[in-house]
This record gives structure tokens, sequence and C-alpha cells, in this order.
């Protein structure tokens, strides 16, 4: 086989004495999408045709199958790696995509995260303890309203203050005022405490219109934002990364919900393609992840991987002040602990409720 | 009420005496995203807080709740409206979203398809006969290969011939060239045929590097693009769509799958995006869509909507020339049928059997 190979593992629901055969109905499926003893050209089955390396029966009656794609067919593309990884299975309930890696030379093309942990470090000044984040709610909130929160985060010390992720271009908070008022206040505040938090902006739309965005952004001063790269399209995500190598992108889960595992999507693509730091729905809130596979995505966002900078994981979903302590020993220091709503609840006391989550975060870990 | 809403069914995978709560619970998760008695605003809890209007327990034990999500939480932008639709909720796997109507105004914003089923009969000349479409494969073959097929296809008089979804920029067929050597075919197939088979190239990456695919397109006269809203973003798609109401798109289901049903997602959101036809795995073939699901796909796609105009079915998905007759009379005149990999199989018949599967869509029913 003369060029790299992606590896991917595909989970399979069919009997076992199907997989095999299913496992090379997929390899077919992800590659020359037409019956192999079709294609004259022995090149095409060696070396494009996606082969099946191994097929391994589960305890629980699944198969994985590993199979290996060609580069060739991905030609260094976000969007064409997803569609050659799962573009029709997306389309068969009997297949999950468990996990993939990439060959150096993909890797080094996609770039991963520009900033990373340290970077992320670096911009707000924290070291060795998790950052703080929050989100700015509700939608339908104006523009000052949402300023007004920027402040009373800013003062209690919160390290990245993001919009919702539902933010856009809402006609009671348009996004050049939103983004405007929201970046004063912390500015003002920032300059007063000496401390260095950001604020978040939420990029919406196409990329024309997201450049547009963050060129309204870095006017501003402002060097994070918020993107959910299944909304806007990987492509689009990766483009903008790479443009944009001294902005942290914080890379928001939406849409990504399917048959990709969330270690493959929010621990390896997403942090492939260039996110600093994934919001992830944590065990224990809202979402049903079970607490291993939030393990398996943060593994996969900070292991050693082709070199890349790891991506800081960000525990989310319906967090609060008193699982900080759990949220620590769980994620460690290399995390950033974003809790929304159950600060927004403390009402006139939200200042108050700000600050015990930024001081919960930084009491050392023998206090916790 | 004072703004116009959109509705939105979802099917609750949970215990009939949990769904009423588990309903609020998503109408909550798809707006305002913090507990409802922490907004002070009434506004908020009147207008934007999404609405739960029915909540209908099912035979099967599922639920079907009907929301009403606010449009000023939308904003006219595609992508947002995906993320307001099943951002979040995509992460919860007992929620699917079901069924959606938009209001007139939203209608009319995104503007549907600009060339519909009447704009693709005008563009290939073809009247009150299914149309023909097939697509160029495998991936690894060079330019003068799939060229080689273009002719073999517009001489068979195949109406539409498609790149296969897979192609983007491959180093063995680049776009630029690939589209120069399959259109230049096509169109000298065209002036001695009389007739107006089209070549519809893959559309790759962001939305600048589209603009520049299509702009390289128009220069030769292409009128037709495979796009894939799914990988590249609705956002990318619908505006793509909007620059260049004289071409038609073609919407390739890749990365569809998930917790969105088939016709919503197939039907409804890709026809409201702009697709003037889509793709579906059609039963029977490759893929295990139902009959009924194929069917509720193909009415969305065709029934009167807010006054857009409807977009064509294309049942595609492991098609053969058998199963013409069947297909034509399932889905009528106003569809496409595509057949890809089954023509490829017959070698050096494939000018043969691509001239069966146009003699056998040709054939007036009685005979078929």
């Amino acid at each position: 086989m003369s060029s790299p190979r992606i590896d991917v593992t595909y989970r399979l629901h069919v009997a076992a004495g199907q997989a095999a055969h299913r496992a090379r109905l997929l390899a077919v499926e992800q590659s020359i999408e037409m019956p192999p003893e079709a294609v004259g050209e022995a090149r095409l089955l060696d070396e494009v045709l996606a082969r099946v390396e191994r097929v391994e029966p589960q305890a629980d009656g699944t198969t994985l199958a590993r199979l290996q794609l060609a580069c060739e067919t991905v030609c260094e593309d976000a969007g064409q790696l997803m569609n050659m990884l799962f573009g029709n299975c997306s389309l068969q309930p009997d297949v999950e995509l468990v996990d993939i890696d990439v060959p150096d030379s993909l890797a080094s093309a996609f770039g991963g995260p520009a900033l990373g942990i340290d970077g992320l470090r670096r911009l707000t000044g924290v070291t060795a303890r998790p950052l703080t984040c929050t989100a700015l709610k509700p939608l339908g909130s104006t523009a000052q309203q949402l300023a007004g929160l920027c402040r009373t985060f800013a003062e209690a010390g919160i390290d990245i203050i993001k919009d919702d992720h539902g933010w856009a271009n809402q006609s009671g908070s348009p996004f050049t005022e939103r983004i405007a008022a929201c970046q004063g206040q912390v500015q003002q505040v920032n300059e007063k405490s000496g401390r260095r938090s950001l604020y978040a902006p939420s990029l919406y739309g196409t990329q024309l219109q997201m450049q547009r965005q963050i060129g309204e952004a870095r006017s501003l001063g402002i060097q994070a934002l918020l993107i959910a790269p299944m909304v806007c399209g990987v492509a689009t995500f990766n483009a903008l990364r790479r443009e944009h190598p001294d902005l942290a992108f914080i890379a928001h889960p939406a849409l990504g919900g399917g048959r990709i595992a969330p270690p493959a999507l929010l621990g390896r693509l997403f942090r492939l393609f260039g996110a600093d730091a994934v919001i992830f729905p944590n065990h224990g809130g809202r979402f049903t992840y079970s607490t291993a596979t939030c393990h398996d995505i943060v593994r996969c966002q900070r292991a050693t991987w082709h070199g890349l900078r790891p991506t800081m994981p960000v525990p989310a979903g319906g967090m609060s002040v008193e699982r900080v302590p759990e949220l620590k020993r769980e994620y460690g220091a290399d995390s950033m602990l974003l809790i929304g709503g159950s600060l927004l609840v403390a009402g006139e006391r939200l200042g108050e409720r700000s600050r015990a989550f930024v001081e919960a975060v930084a009491a050392d870990e023998e206090a916790a």
C-alpha cells in the first residue's frame, strides 16, 4: 500500500455471523461505492477501496470492525474527512463510528488547536487550576442586559464569559451591539481588576459571515470565540481556525448527537480540526453521557496525539457550584468548568454565587 | 403571543408518566436554556421560552410532543434554525425530531428551491417522464476516465450525470481538471444529440471554496451542482442557493443520519433551504428506510407548502434498471431515478445498459 491510511473503528449492530460480510460492504460504501468486482483497475482495489483490517466480536453481541480508508480520498479537506468517515453510513442505523486515527501528515494538515490548554492559560493568565467559564442567558435578553451580566461575572473573576450557544444575530440583541456591549464591560472590569477575563461571542452563519464577525470581534480586542462545528460545518471551522491562530476557539457540541461516539467526535475530531476547548455534556447533569464516555472524551482531548496541542475539556450541561470539588478531582487542573443556568438562578445574589464558583475552583485540593 | 412561531414535533422515548415533564424540559433546552423560575422578565417567558402545545401518547409507548419555538431566536439563519430545532437535544438520546413547520415569513426568508421540479425540466428539456440520473465512480479514477464515462452516459441519453458524492479535490482527479473534462464530453455529445444532459460536479470545502468552484463551473457552462448540506452546513448551502438562483442544486444526504426523521430533514428542511432535488436512500436497496418513510420524504418534498417550489425526489442507493417500472409506479413522473453502481457493473456493456435505463424510464406506463 503506497499511501498512508486513516484508521477507523465502527461498531456493527448485526448478527455475529454477518459481521465480516457487513464490514466488507461498509468498506465499499465508504470508499468506491460500487461493487469491487466491477472495478477493473488493480490500483483502485489495492489503494482506494477501504480495507477491512479486523472484525472483532464483542461481549455485548455487537462487532467492532477496524477499517482503513485511503488518505487520497480525503484530500486534506475536513468536510471530506467527515464524508468519507460517516457520510453514507450515517444513514445506516446498524453502524456507529467509534474511533478514528489519522496519519501524521493529515494531523499536520488540519493542524489541531493553535493555542490549546497552554494557550488558553496564557490568554487568561491562569496557571495551575481549572479555568472557570459561564454563559450569557437567556435568549431574548437585550445586549445591555447581557453586558450587565458580563460585568457581574467579570467582577466575580470568572475567566471566560461566553455567549450561550443560541446567540446569533437576534433583533433584540444584534451581534454587533451585543459584542461591543459585553466586551466593553469585561474590559472595564479587567482594567480595574488586573485580571484577564475573556468574553467569547458565538459565531453564526457561513464562513463569510463568520469572517466578518471575527473581524468585528478583533477590532474590539476580543480573543475568544464560540463555534458549533457540526452546525457550521467542520471545513468552515478548520478554515477559520487556521486563519486566526491567535484566537481561542471554544467548540460547542450542538447538533453533534447521532451515531458518532462522543469521544471520537468531541475528543478526536474537534481537536484535529482545531478546537482549543471543547464543551461536552458531563454526566450527572441534564444529559445522559456515562462517566466512562466523559472520561474517554477527555482522554482523547488531552492525550499525546501526533504532536497536536491538547484541547481543554469543558464539562458542562447542568453543573453547579456544589459539584466543583468533585469536578476538580475528576478532571484535574487542565480543564475548564462551565456553570451556566445554575449561577443565574441566584437572581440578585448572582455576584455572590459567581464568586463562590470562582473561590471553589481556586481552593486548593486539600481544602476542597 | 406577538411573533410567529415554528412548529416542531419531537418523539420522546420516556415513560408515559414522564412525558409532559420531559416536554417542558425540552422546551427549556431548545430556547432559554435556564430554569424558567429564574427568568425575571414576563416577555421572555411568554415569547421566547418554547411552548409545549400538545403531548400525545402513542400506541408504541413513545410520546409525540408538539412544541412552538419563537422565530426571534432563529433570526432567519439556516444554521441557527438547526441549532434551535435540534442543537442541544441532538445530544439527548431520548429525543427525535419528527416534523417541522415554519411560518410563511421564514419560508420566504429561506426561499426554498429556486428551480424545483419545473426548473429541472426546463434545464433538461424533459417533460412528462421521470428524469434519469447516474453517478461517476469509483473514487480513484482519473479525470479522463470519468470524462469517458460522461461520454457514454450522455450518448445513452441520461439526463443528469453527477459526481459521486465522494468527489472533492483528489490529486488523481482535481476538481478543475475533472469538471472541465466531464463537462467537455457532455457538451460535445449534447451538440450532436440535440439533448441537454447536465453534468453536476460535487462541491467541497467551505463557502469561499464553493463559491470559487461554482465560478469555475459557470465558466464552463455547468448548470447543476451536487452538495451535501449536512457536511458543509445548511447556512452555506442556503447562502449559495440564494446567490445562484439559475443553477440546479442537488442535495445529497451524507452525514444526515441521526435522530432527525428523514422526512423532516430530506423532505422539509432541505427543501426549505433550497434543494431543487434531494437524493434519498430508497427502500429495497443498500439502505433500510421503510417504504412508508420514503413516501413521507417524497410527500414533504412535493406537497403544497408555503408557496415554495416542490423539490424533485431522487430515490437512490442500490437501484437497478429492473426496478425502473416499479419506481415509476411508486414515485410518478415528477421524480428523478438515480442508478449508479449497478450500471457500472455492466463493464464493456455500459453503453447498452445505460440505454436500457433510459428506455425503461421513457417507456410509457402501459408498456412498462
